[in-house]
């Protein structure tokens, strides 16, 4: 009766570890994965807005408020890899993501972010019908 | 009674953003406050470790295994900033650290990082003399 | 008569401008265009190295001995580029890349890099069957 | 009485290099010696532009317009290294630095940096006052 939060669907996303991604230890750096979600939450959004293109320049900015990740298996070098991302934690002026990272069908690392919807100055906004109409296309 | 967790010392260090720190928000990409974190994790070793110029040649590798950062205020190029370090969760084979970094007295971020301890193949080991010694140095 | 260089193939990728690429003049960060010449240079030895994927675990190394880096236009955040590699300068135990970076039909940035071929203790060696074999493939 | 190009003062950094810095060949990132190379001229600015914590909020830009570097030996994680950073090629309204990287009294990595003098929008402008007391400064 009462609504259970609505559930989104997945995008998955391919990359290939560059050495630019690795460190000394021979394995992907801690703070490279944030990067690997980044470009899993780029390929949400261009997934699901429709009017994506026109997000940077017409204002819309994501900042990150929050993120957590947990570091299970590493990644190497010319490894091919998938991200998983998934919305999550719709409220009205904030959303988040969640990543998982995998190589085949191996879980390597996890993690969520939260962010604000802020205009380009960083001021908090509430939801537009921008924001709802990908809410509504990502949702399943 | 029953055991107090020991606290330690905090140490701080200083940094000023680069332009390689930024991203087109105009502020710090939310990646790079890790690589402030590695730098606030590197001045705690070398302060309280007094072999630290021996630990990666001698194999000492501490892979992250999870990391939580919220961001509050955003840092910006060329603003000099602070780094303040401090242990926790030490257990038998694993130590964490918190992390601060603030602008003035302003915070901006806070975050943790958990640590394995292992050798150059990656397999966990036991605390043995070297770092049982660096952590009674940093403890109060 | 006397021997023309020989002509290699160009190879093409596509990549995603992130905002982890930029920094806080709201374009991509100088260095990070090393970072796109590097992911060029992955994709040409996919293309034409039939065993890349043991090239790493078989020690395989090619540091980079020298980068030149002409910006002519800046690419900016969501922006999908273009990066065009080509080998060149090919010695007895060294070869290069020249790379072209594009968004549409517009030239943005142009480099070469030089690079050693070496074991994974970082010494020189000739070129084996291996090397030559990807250069024959490379060749027009 | 002919004009001999007027030289400048060199400006030294040290910098402890970072695994965020390092990568899967177990030395630094080729990229990342750009970064050094930024530390190297923000320290330069700070060290001869009076006004330097004005110059980004006030539209100073100095986009890169080409970079050349050698790299003779590696440096690792762990290790301490001095850039050498000194100003060269200025022109009407551009201007360049070169940059030594050395650990202790051995050179790793050598380079330039040629930068154009442009307003927040990237137009290009001839130089100031601002800039030419910077100039004055620099020289010796």
């Amino acid at each position: 009766l009462d609504q259970a939060s609505p559930s989104y669907r997945t995008h998955a996303i391919t990359l290939d570890v560059l050495y630019a991604d690795t460190d000394a230890m021979g394995i992907v750096y801690y703070a490279n994965y944030l990067r690997f979600f980044e470009a899993g939450r780029l390929g949400y959004i261009c997934a699901f807005a429709e009017d994506h293109a026109r997000w940077v320049p017409e204002g819309v900015r994501l900042p990150v408020t929050q993120v957590n990740c947990r570091y299970r298996r590493p990644a190497q070098v010319f490894e091919r890899i998938t991200v998983e991302t998934v919305l999550q934690n719709v409220k009205r002026a904030s959303f988040g993501f969640a990543y998982r990272i995998l190589r085949g069908g191996e879980l390597l690392v996890e993690g969520e972010t939260d962010h604000a919807y802020t205009d380009e100055t960083g001021r908090v906004r509430r939801f537009d019908e921008r924001i709802l109409r990908f809410l509504a296309n990502a949702r399943q």
